[in-house]
């Protein structure tokens, strides 16, 4: 029995989110079923990603490039960044091509549950930008989660000092909404009627 | 945005059974937030199997030979063989420590629904060993399914010139459920009260 090989791969395809150990060892029987159709294109896929994607380590986007390309745009307004917990909630506002300015990503959230404190996000990193100036307005993008919100308004403690405008998207998300999960529609509303931070 | 690779990776995950689209995305990120934790061993246990591992040309077994270890282990006992319908059959019964013999994966079961016929299993491989003699018995293991049941029951026509005897797992299987999900408790006992196809 290959239980060594299985074994790890079980393991490692048991860590993502969504797949648990049962559900881990059909798709290792899938991948080994179908090994042209199925595990070439992801190891192929997975090691592209490994080889080509790197964190931009100026706003923590993933891309090919660091900076990334959205850092690196010209064209971009760079008076408005964008501060986001991840890198999903990034693209979902890419996707809406609705803001035209820059980002911040944090990595997360403040939880007290999960122990997440202020050091263990991108926080200082986000208050070095602002303080190097050139920035008019800092959209604080959280999910509509308590924890989201909580965050939002320890950012904007940590930010009422600078010369900046302070907004954050406009409720009418969906309680307990997550960014990532919302149609276009409703994260452009969002942005559109964005509020600064009472 | 890093969209050609990221999309490649997504969809090579979606393609898993038990993930879609949405929860590909949040494996992907998942991914690429936790590099050194998750990618890397997913990498590396993904590049393992496709190095190492191959299907055997004997019984369809997965593992590091070919001849894999069960069909070149000189201490099972020839005279016996177990058919099943996937590898995963193979495995559960492996685990329960109670067939002594070698086996013979089909590689799926008939079904008019999904247009699977003889031909698209090892069915003329399975006929063609059981043709070059030197086996007694011949348990079929398929799953208490109605498919599973009527490859059971085509195989035992396919096989009734030969002189071996045919069994099947035992009933008491629950109806409708599938060897890889059964406790062994369960196993054991449908294998140790297998009776000759009637
Ligand atoms: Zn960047
Ligand atoms: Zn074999």
């Amino acid at each position: 029995m290959a239980s060594s090989e299985i074994d790890a791969l079980t393991q490692a395809l048991a860590r993502l989110p969504g797949l648990g150990p049962r559900s881990a060892r059909r798709a290792v029987l899938h991948l080994l079923k179908k090994r042209e159709a199925s595990l070439t294109p992801l190891l192929h896929a997975l090691a592209l990603v490994d080889e080509r994607l790197e964190t931009c380590s100026t706003c923590g986007n993933v891309d090919t490039a660091n900076p990334c390309s959205i850092c690196a745009d010209p064209r971009r307004d760079s008076r408005a960044l964008c501060v986001v917990e991840e890198v999903a909630d990034l693209w979902a506002l890419e996707r809406s091509r609705l803001f035209p300015g820059r980002f911040h990503v944090l990595g997360g959230r403040l939880s007290a549950l999960e122990g997440i404190r202020p050091e263990d996000l991108t926080i200082d990193a986000l208050v070095g930008r602002i303080g190097q100036g050139g920035i008019d307005e800092v959209v604080l993008a959280m999910n509509a989660t308590l924890e989201g919100q909580t965050t939002a308004h320890y950012l904007a403690e940590r930010i009422e000092r600078f010369p900046v405008r302070v907004t954050q998207l406009a409720h009418g998300l969906p309680v307990g909404g997550e960014l990532d999960y919302l149609d276009e529609g409703t994260l452009a509303q969002a942005l559109r009627a964005r509020r600064p931070v009472a």
